[in-house]
């Protein structure tokens, strides 16, 4: 049994498994750290965290379970300095979006290998809001958690972050790193790339200021995911490059030759690539979260 | 006063703003036709609508205004169709996305001009889903619509298309019809096609099994348009060629910057990027509807 948690990097997703695992009857303490003071002091306000700590060491000194909650390339670094502050037996998990960059940096801070007692994880849930602010009790109830093991993996301690999981009413689900990089970097590394980028683009027309005002709820939900952390996002497409780079190449490739059909009035042509489309997206909604 | 409002094409706009009308205290006669027989009983079931017409000519027959919501490379020819139906003073307006093709397609259809009684309008307001089955109430209350006046317009009978919009909870502007289509081929017809257009890339990967499954809120966000009417699309994106071509010409160079900056690891530039474009939307968020 959990007794105490930590969590280093405290936003959206430290901020809401605190308030989940609270609404779920934990009773144990909850400790904190964040670099931004701002984080630890909005938690303590609204009653998320039981303690601002001083640094990932202060945090996790006592914990039985470690949630890493920073963006993905400032895993190693975060690793590096919670260790020394682990005592024997402490599981630490995390909650990158990105898999074998979080499972190669924690091999560099741990001696070269990943430890028995890291499961590297990754809730399918969010918003384009961050911040413990905007943390919500409800936010993993119904998603998916992947968790990805290693080839060391301690199954006592993937059965603690699972059994976590499903405290939070999430579905756990299981998957090779490699997988998931490849999985996630289509269903949401690229199409935040592809936001940021179309909003960049409206942003840099002459007739901007008359453009957005004339926005409707198309073009919100469309954009939507573009009002995300830039920093964050930056962090997991720089992880997870190789898998991005290939799929916006075919997106590129894709848009030229829609380009062309447009060019040369193949209008039967544009329109089957419609119809694909929403024959797709209308097999899969169900399945989507 | 409108006694008689006759809606030639019946989906989820014409049937919106029949309820819309009813819901602000229209009492007079809502006559409609649709090629499509489903769409008629389906509002004579809901009581969206008095009486479902057996042609165009049939539907206008009494009507002192009839609004046009047919997909809009069938303006021409829904006009022809429904012209010799037409009492002396009957205002005739329309809701199409594109502005300049509809003009162009109306004065085609009368015999070289734009009448004085027809007036051209675009509701700003819509969902992904068609038909009269899904139209709402309030589909219109706090969203924008546009009017696009020509050189012949009767004001009167733009005065009666207001005041129609304005019952229905809608804010009207007037614009010229080729400053529409360039605001519009940003805001709403470039999104569709990069949405289709991405659903369309995923859907032919081999893993596109684990893909969907994997997607969350962002994703469906994201993805909400490209379960819009294909033949809708098709023709809004074939009649507003010229601006839609533009943008996605300038969306595609910055899509290749983007793919360049991050093979050459230029990640600064890429993080400048996101930040530009977060920074754009949330600015403008307060005026998208």
């Amino acid at each position: 049994m959990i007794q105490q948690l930590a969590i280093v990097g405290l936003g959206l997703i430290g901020g809401s498994l605190a308030r989940s695992l609270r609404a779920a009857g934990f009773v144990g303490k909850i400790s904190a750290y964040d670099p931004d003071p701002v984080q630890g002091e909005t938690a303590l306000k609204l009653g998320v965290i039981d303690r601002v700590a001083t640094s990932a060491v202060d945090a996790v000194s006592n914990a039985d379970l470690v949630v890493l909650s920073v963006p993905v390339l400032h895993t190693e670094e975060a690793m590096r300095s919670l260790v020394p502050g682990l005592k024997p037996g402490t599981i630490v998990t995390d909650v990158g979006s990105t898999k074998q960059s979080v499972l190669r940096d924690v091999a560099n801070a741990c001696g070269g290998e990943v430890p028995a007692w890291f499961v590297a994880g990754h809730p399918i849930a969010g918003t384009e809001k961050s911040g413990v602010a905007n943390s919500q009790p409800a936010l993993f109830k119904g998603h998916r958690v992947i968790l990805t093991p290693h080839t060391k993996q301690d199954l006592a301690a993937k059965a603690q972050v699972l059994a976590m999981w499903e405290a939070c009413g999430a579905r756990v689900v299981e998957m090779e790193p490699a997988r998931h990089d490849a999985i996630f970097a289509a269903t949401s590394h690229l199409p935040h790339l592809l936001a940021f980028s179309f909003v960049d683009m409206l942003d840099r027309l002459d007739h901007k200021h008359e453009i957005f005002p004339n926005a409707g709820g198309g073009f919100r939900d469309f954009t939507r995911i573009a009002s995300s952390s830039p920093r964050m996002w930056h962090d997991i497409i720089k992880a997870n490059k190789e898998c991005v780079s290939e799929l916006l190449g075919k997106q590129i490739e894709d848009l030229q030759q829609l380009q062309t059909l447009i060019a040369a009035d193949r209008w039967d042509e544009v329109s089957h690539i419609f119809e694909r489309a929403r024959a797709a997206r209308e097999h899969y909604l169900t399945q989507i979260e």
